[in-house]
């Protein structure tokens, strides 16, 4: 099992496992819908986190960061039906700037 | 000891413990005032600690999200009022949009 | 070795260790280029990551929060020059309100 899943960018991981705990972070692009991009990120940790040995059911927190509070409702529902109810992550979800077309980019731990 | 405290909300939790540390998120609320949302957040970190074997006095960091820097003063107030000296955490405090009337919302993680 | 590194304002510590893992949080401040204050910001870092036995090839994750999304450049340049490519941290950057000059803060954990 490798202890990082590298990013397209040289000097920045997608992912990192240390001391049984993954830290991963994932993000929307493109799509004007918050509710798309919120589940393209979710099914890209669900990848990220199988890579190194872990999975949804193990996710400790999730902190997401939104360009535009009022269209939270749309990020509830991605994570709705995400979410495994039996492993309810610690969840915050704050509004930031974000770069480029990006809506929402999530910062996640997880269980190794 | 449980590992987890459930929220209100099915699919979040309130606190998560793993690998000896204790995630936590807690928020103001409906009042007016930062520095009475504060204290109502610090004073649920407390119960919400305790809930999970650990306290203030373990707590490793913390990392505040207001929705005005300008009051930022009335989070310090808080702070140094309910902080333990002896134990001094790693502190942020960021301005972001937050969700409805809540002020102040914080991601603290402790020794368990 | 010390599991706390104190700030100069109490009730609050730049970095503290605790389970094979060290927590730092560095800003910058007064200059008006975002680049200078992140490369202040990323060698206090390297600092804090020395005074608890860490290092820059030891860092596991860094979350910058800038005041001026625009100016990422600069940050990304400073990144760039001082990240250990054979040790890409998990990075993230959001554009939030900060407290007085501080164009940029970085909260970072590491192996310790």
């Amino acid at each position: 099992m490798p202890n990082r899943v590298a990013s397209e960018s040289p000097g920045r991981s997608r992912a990192v496992i240390h001391g049984g705990v993954v830290t991963a972070v994932v993000y929307g692009e493109k799509d004007p819908s918050l509710y798309v991009q919120a589940r393209a990120a979710l099914a890209d940790l669900d990848r990220l986190l199988g890579e190194l040995g872990s999975a949804k059911s193990k996710v400790l927190t999730a902190t997401a960061y939104i360009t535009d509070m009022t269209a939270k409702p749309e990020f509830n529902r991605a994570w709705d039906e995400w979410v495994d109810p039996d492993a309810a992550p610690v969840r915050a979800c704050f509004g930031v700037a974000l770069d480029g077309d990006t809506l929402i980019e999530i910062i996640a731990t997880a269980e190794a």
